[in-house]
């Protein structure tokens, strides 16, 4: 039996990081053998892109190579990791994948679904993810958990960027519903958005 | 008035960083402003591409983190140099481009020309080589150039791997051969090929 390959995305700030970790207690109490992973990195090729990608001074980065370094990062990952640990059954919990290229790149930096598709097709290696828990807060929201702190290169991009992204987001909700499922996290506590998340693994799992 | 891209192609240890000093030579007694580059890397985002896909410590990268890290080094340099540079009417000498993707990651690793293509589309905006001088030599003479040193991990791919290579460019001027203009370079001196290329030259430039 193939494990299940379940993705987590949404802007920084949403609480994906946190969520993936209540998700894996879930998943440990259940019995459930599984990996944690994310995107960009995850294995040595793929952290040494991220660096590139994340590097405040190369500013000067354009569209293209943004989307191409993403989708070089995951391929690697997919191959070393994700598709084989899929394989021995172990189930994969991913901080990030295509969807948050469709969205950054896609949208918010101008290049289109299509083009990110495109780039990403030999990536992908066929296998989407199985489940996509797609965690939404306001835009307001989001800064104040961040602080108003930019972190890295991609989160310097402005409000303008941000609300593009949060489009591209939405549409690959729309698009994909049956994969990709909404969990509002605004105004929640980190418990509530948890025991909606357990529900959609129980779905998944057949529990 | 744009300037001219010129790409130079062919497997390693063919002569092409000589010819391109050569043609430099030639162009600058012509008075043509130009300047030279090289794939992949050429600007600083595109180095730091490059370190990744020669270290030879990243032997466990596979063939579609390959194809797409050549492809992100390419659209910088594409946007940040060759393109500019064209627009302020200098002529462009680049040590390898696109034709060797195909015929390395393409031909060589399998993965297809069509997959590499679609891949660079984002990378070329819309702008491919006006002129692209594929060198050629026997693989024999071209393990003996090099003395059969490996400098980096894709060199040390084999001679299977070496021969799909010579298939991919022997394809790329099969294509499009107003384009890319085979020059063999086998048994002949620096001075005999340097030239056949000032003969090429002349023609793209209308001499």
């Amino acid at each position: 039996m193939q494990g299940k390959f379940i993705t987590f995305e949404g802007t920084d700030g949403v609480g994906k990081s946190t969520q993936i970790r209540r998700a894996g207690d879930y998943l440990k109490r259940r019995g459930v053998t599984f990996l944690v992973t994310r995107e960009p990195g995850g294995c040595d090729i793929s952290e040494q892109i991220r660096r590139i990608l994340l590097d405040k001074s190369n500013a000067e980065m354009v569209p293209q190579t943004e989307a191409l370094l993403y989708a070089a990062a995951r391929s690697q990952l997919m191959s070393s990791v994700i598709l084989p640990a899929l394989r021995e059954g172990k189930s994969v919990l991913c901080d990030r994948f295509i969807d948050s290229s469709v969205a950054y790149q896609g949208y918010g930096r101008g290049l289109g679904r299509e083009t990110v598709m495109r780039i990403n097709e030999p990536a992908l290696f066929g296998r989407m993810p199985d489940l996509t828990i797609l965690l939404t807060i306001s835009p307001e929201e989001a800064f104040r958990r961040k602080n108003g702190v930019h972190d890295d290169r991609i989160e310097e991009s402005g409000s303008g960027f941000f609300s593009r992204t949060e489009k591209g987001f939405a549409a690959a909700a729309e698009e994909d519903p049956a994969r990709v499922r909404v969990v509002e996290a605004g105004g929640k506590s980190i418990e509530e958005v948890a025991g909606e998340i357990r529900k959609l693994l129980d779905g998944l799992y057949g529990w």
